[in-house]
């Protein structure tokens, strides 16, 4: 089911991924879905490990979700376990059963309550989970923590992406040097069958859960939340982060009295630099996607108000056809600003493709050829501005255009 | 740029129109766009004629819409001009101009003032509308009312449309006939370069302003509020009623207390008939629709939230597609009632397709074959029951599929 081709929006370079102290990857082949390759990785943590985590709000989430949420009010993790194929969601009672019965199977090899596993699926919905199948493999798994590299691990959690999605930054903390390494699955949010955006980071900085938990919703807030690929919100996602504090030299570093601390500045833009990396990855891996496109809103009622602009513009179908017909359609652009709901000056509003102004104080710009934009729209990177004219709120969002490709991997085979 | 086939979900017969006294039609041709065929609608009225509106939410409405949002606090009605190929939206002060140059043009030629002359406008956004060519032609079409007939006049609405959308039913109120006629125009919501539902009932009952405002409402809300094709909004929508008052005999109808007065049932339900009828032909004109897609929610916190899960099923690319694919993906659907933001059990959900129930108490239904489906799912017709076991709220809603049609009339020519 994964597609032979890859985007052609991929990153050209392939992350440098350097070891995270304190963490330990192995991938394994329980064969549920993918039986070319491995489908299930776990990362073990040190000892001490801290944990922060965001999750989908929607009101299907599935059993690995509920589970994940429900032990972060703990704060320790010794162990992440991804299974990819399955999705373990609207199970029933035996979804549960599964991720308690891992839980417990895992937890035991690692020396480590439940609440310190943390688990995550993707996959078909509404499939039981052969969990048996797994426990059976978890014994020799954890014997060969540390075997795998992260270049494995991002492939182990693939669905249809079209290729891994890896990230990592370096920061510096009271002279001591830190690494964040970040992993991530997900072809535009969605997928044949599947639906799912999962994220991991990994980081031998030192940090308390409650202030990883500030800094890691603050980061997703702005990236894998600013994303949309159509629209629709997974059953299953989720982005969590762990925290070991085995970077060398890290016992010097003092505990933090917030998340806006100024000495965790670096760590605080390697981390928004790695998720809203990995967040760009996964729109560039879009279902059917040919143009990468960023949308800035300005002149909005309030921030909040500026990212509801830009996703109704970013899930506007109209709007995503016309940029894969190469088309500077801005009439759809007004449309979806009209319909997002939020304030917007229809006589101020003012629009930029490609740089170049189309629009103007509610009309076209008289100055404006089409001419001008035709090499913009025939690139890989489409860039809009728009200005609703009402306030100070600003936002960024990121989506892809909407083709004959996507109804391909969508509707054109029997599940 | 009309399509030339006709959509395959299409009424097998074509309604049949009964004249509405006090209405008298023309179509003219000033050559705005569709250089073959008639492009304006006039509908000439009763002196006395009461008239009610809804309209579009969007923030960046166009200005015939504000200009009819405006007049309806007249109450009263004497002519409403339609032109296809032009939105008059997003063109600033000069878009306001032309509206108010036509009304004055219009009005003095009816002996009406303008704020009784109701206009429309549906076609390419941004673009300014050459108001000068219609004006001219206005005397020439006002001496010729009467002369078109409803297939004329539902023709001269239509852009991308495949077919022209008519609805007809009778009512009596107090022992009188009355007829009920409307026209719409919309080919999902959306189109190359235009995005506009219009629709147009006129009645010869006798019914005043602001209960017509009730009863157009709430006929509205259960019909065109119902339905989507791709979750984008018109800046331009609208739907109007007109009551003319000159049924035969009518004059013996005494006023009505209120919109629920017992004696305007056989006219409610009439009303409700004929915009859910033309509701119904706007979603078989979605653009590359290939299926019919009716969704009923039940089981919901209230009428309301059920709306909002239904319009999250219908508006799903994942669901739209599945169903494209002739694939019974219940998976989809319980994603899309996660992600709808309203209360859902996920253990007591239950999903129906074409009859067969296939999850029930949170899990796959175990005595369902998906080969149950394998005719429904082949057929033009699909029916999708979803209880998600919190109330007793419920809605039904209509859509499409989503195919490589859509993705071909919106990305693949250059406006």
């Amino acid at each position: 089911m994964a597609s032979s081709e890859i985007s052609p929006l991929a990153p050209k370079a392939i992350a440098v991924m350097p070891p995270v102290a304190g963490v330990r990857l192995a991938t394994a082949a329980p064969a549920m879905k993918y039986q070319d390759r491995d489908d299930i990785f776990l990362g073990l943590l040190a000892p001490g490990t801290t944990v922060a985590g965001v999750f989908t709000q929607s009101k299907t989430a599935s059993p690995p979700v509920d589970w994940c949420r429900k032990a972060l009010g703990n704060g320790r993790a010794r162990c992440v376990l991804v299974n990819a194929g399955n999705a373990n969601a609207f199970t029933g009672s035996l979804g549960v059963r599964a991720v308690e019965e891992i839980a417990a199977a895992l937890g035991q090899l690692v020396d480590a309550g439940p609440q310190e596993i943390y688990q995550a699926s993707t996959g078909v919905i509404g499939e039981t989970l052969p969990h048996e199948m797994i426990v059976e493999i978890l014994a020799e798994t954890v014997a060969r923590a540390g075997e795998a590299d992260w270049s494995q691990a991002a492939h182990a959690i693939m669905t249809t992406d079209t290729y891994p999605k890896m990230s990592s930054r370096t920061a510096v903390i009271d002279g001591i040097d830190v690494v964040i390494n970040g992993i991530a699955k997900g072809s535009g949010m969605i997928a044949p069958d599947m639906a799912t955006l999962l994220g991991f980071i990994f980081t031998d900085a030192p940090v308390a859960s409650d202030i990883l938990q500030n800094l890691l919703a603050s980061a997703v807030d702005k990236s894998f939340n600013a994303i949309t690929v159509d629209s629709d919100t997974s059953t299953s996602d989720m982005v969590l982060a762990f925290a070991t504090g085995q970077a060398k030299g890290a016992s010097v570093i003092k505990p933090f009295d917030a998340a806006l601390d100024e000495r965790l500045r670096s760590f605080r833009e390697a981390l928004e630099g790695v998720c809203l990396d990995l967040a760009h990855q996964v729109v560039r891996d879009g279902e059917g996607a040919q143009k990468f496109i960023s949308i800035s809103i300005q002149g909005a009622e309030s921030d909040k108000a500026a990212r509801v602009i830009g996703l109704s513009i970013a899930n506007s179908p109209l709007v995503k056809t016309a940029i894969a017909g190469e088309d500077a359609n801005w009439g759809r652009i007004v449309m979806a600003v009209g319909k997002s709901g939020e304030a917007a000056d229809r006589d101020r509003l003012g629009i930029w493709i490609g740089g170049v102004r189309v629009a103007y104080l509610g009309a076209i710009d008289p100055a404006y050829k089409e001419q001008q934009l035709t090499d913009h729209m025939k690139g890989r990177e489409i860039d809009i501005v728009v200005d609703v004219g009402v306030g100070p709120g600003k936002a960024q969002v990121w989506t892809c255009d909407l083709t004959h490709g996507y109804i391909s991997i969508n509707a054109d085979y029997r599940s």
